[in-house]
């Protein structure tokens, strides 16, 4: 087979399996996006090892997937930003602050205390603390749409935490690296957070000028597909704008990018063309890659039981900063545990704060595998768990009663 | 930049490109595709080398964008047959297999003569004449549905005789594989013949009777984007098995994917889908990717002559052998004037024929290289005078008189 067509034998099973699980497990109740995620678990090394089997001779095959992958959650966040208002994302500034603050210095905290008590010095157990810190909505975005929550309370004050969580993360990441290479903390510091202010000042400011006068001219012109294409350029512009202006995540860049799209009128002629090309193609790509990249059958025991140790400590300091920032941003008990919940979900910043760990030394090899699985298991539990917070208590079943099937 | 922020970068300037190229020359009264694919030269290595820009680091670049590319071919050819009906291409069955054969005999045997014109051995002037045989319609479809003409009597000629056309092609090339490798051809022949019958019976045979059960089932289930992505898949496998089982093309393929779906009643729902995945993203890029292929910078003179030559040759050779196979299968004069134009453009299975041929040493580089220039402008070329040949006769312009601007 050429190069092409064990892309396209990939492709094939990716999008099959990735449909298949995701419709098995909403029949049992649970958000597509877990089957998706354990399919993809399947499909990867631990089981399957989809991009190396036998006949496929194409080294970058797995790279191209991954990047195809990542286009999808580029997209997914970018339809996150399109069915929200910008009105809508500052009603609940408060409580996102404070549960974005809380769900980043929480996690650190936990972090650092674990790392310490495993004996590891501060600097690394702090690394540790700060490879915890990092949400990613992504997944939790995905959940709240299908179950038409992404509007409500929850789903805006998450969608504004995430955003200072990102904004949190990156900024202490870099005083991190800058005093502990002997750098300047300040004046790194002031760097990164002038850097953010130019992108999200530049791009609020484009896109709430600009956008809808180009959108309205090129919606005007006779190209196939326009307003979708042109869409799908500012969406890569200002996922590259994140990253290289701002110093951010490419999918804080795109998200913002929905938002200024969610007030036009073109929304109603890009939204069904973007969710086909997203959902039809390339977000089952990204949660089926997420699993190719994990192995969980070479882990080795002490490995396994950092793994989880960390994984428990991520998951509480998410609830417990979180939540208390939502209980201090004036919601209730049970909406903060939902926000706290909705925020457990690592992503891309996890993994790129432990590859640089690695990358430095700021992390041995087996706290890195263990921070990888962390991500993939807060992946997991995130969907179950925040479908399960949602639910409306049931009375308790009569003592032999029989269970209804519906 | 990451290799991923690369990969951002370059479809941002893709799809940015093709469109407003795309949208120029229709100003002009020209078919987009013509300007998307002029374009894509520019951006290529000719000028501007876009997947080797200084701060493109990622070696592999280019192979993506290749590959997503053609995935928008496979797209692009599911659509051409998804606006059609079997019935349809089955009207024109005589015509459309005089012009296919034709179309592939005389432009062989010009290219045999003209090899042998020029000095050439036998077998390398025969191999010249197979290099100029394949027609590739995808460039002519898109043209004719840019014209809302696909399913006019030279659009369903065209897309029956590019059927026998690939069928033919393919033939010759196997036979004449085996025989110079000293082969027994008749046997070699005949298992190409099969592979090729249990491809096309056994699509046909599950596209009829089995996808529209399995469509009607995948549309009732709850899954987000189901009926699209279902014919992704269905369009994948139909691609990997016309290359895997029938040893074809994998557009031709696509096509009777697109072929089968257009008979079920999803099709209203995977069209709107499939267009927006298509001309929104992966279309522009394979348009594009045509000229990332091409250096014209770096021809030598000898190889720019021999390019005009087989071109001219090659040209020439559609026209008048599928213009005569249009006028056997009873077209008027000038509907096979248009069916030869728009048989003209050649595509990857020229490209295809000259690779194996430059790896067997049937090709030398110079004959290589020009007949990848004839690939490129018979695909430039192709356009335009397919719209010129559709166009109505004008009455002369008075002597003197002003020339209106409309």
């Amino acid at each position: 087979m050429t190069p092409f067509l064990q892309l396209i034998f990939t492709l094939t099973i990716i999008i099959l399996a990735a449909k298949s699980a995701g419709y098995l497990v909403t029949r049992l109740g649970q958000p597509s996006v877990l089957g998706e995620l354990l399919v993809g678990i399947l499909l990867g090394p631990t089981l399957i090892d989809l991009t190396h089997l036998p006949f496929i001779t194409d080294p970058h095959l797995g790279e191209i997937i991954y990047e195809m992958g990542e286009l999808g959650v580029l997209m997914l966040m970018f339809i996150a930003g399109l069915e929200l208002h910008l009105s809508d994302l500052t009603r609940e500034t408060r409580a996102s602050a404070y549960a974005g603050i809380l769900g980043v210095l929480v996690p650190v905290g936990f972090g650092l205390g674990t790392g310490l008590m495993l004996g590891q010095p501060f600097t690394l157990a702090l690394f540790l603390g700060l490879s915890l810190g990092a949400t990613s909505v992504s997944i939790s975005a995905q959940t709240l749409i299908e179950m038409k929550a992404l509007r409500s309370r929850i789903g805006l004050t998450l969608l504004g935490a995430a955003v200072f969580d990102d904004v949190l993360v990156i900024l202490l990441l870099s005083i991190f690296v800058a005093v502990s290479s002997g750098g300047n903390g300040l004046t790194e510091t002031a760097l990164v957070l002038l850097k953010m202010i130019v992108f999200l000042g530049a791009s609020a400011a484009f896109g709430i000028w600009l956008l809808p006068r180009l959108s309205r001219l090129v919606a005007r012109l006779s190209v196939s597909q326009g307003s979708l294409a042109f869409a799908i350029v500012i969406l890569l512009v200002y996922g590259l704008a994140a990253e290289l202006v701002g110093g951010m995540a490419a999918i804080t860049g795109t998200f913002m990018a929905g938002l200024m799209f969610s007030r036009t009128p073109e929304k109603s002629v890009i939204e069904p063309g973007l969710h086909a090309i997203a959902y039809g193609f390339f977000v089952p790509i990204f949660f089926i890659s997420i699993g190719l990249g994990v192995d969980l059958a070479n882990l080795g025991l002490d490995a396994v039981w950092l793994t989880l140790v960390i994984t428990v400590v991520a998951i509480l300091g998410k609830v417990i900063g979180s939540g208390i920032g939502g209980r201090l941003g004036r919601l209730n008990w049970r909406e903060s545990l939902q926000l706290g919940v909705g925020m457990i979900s690592r992503g891309e910043v996890g993994l790129i704060v432990a590859q640089l760990g690695l990358d430095e030394g700021l992390l041995d090899q087996t706290t890195f595998s263990a921070v990888i699985g962390m991500v993939i298991l807060t992946t997991v539990v995130t969907p179950p768990l925040l479908r399960a917070s949602f639910a409306q208590p049931k009375p308790a079943p009569q003592p032999g009663g029989q269970e209804e099937v519906s």
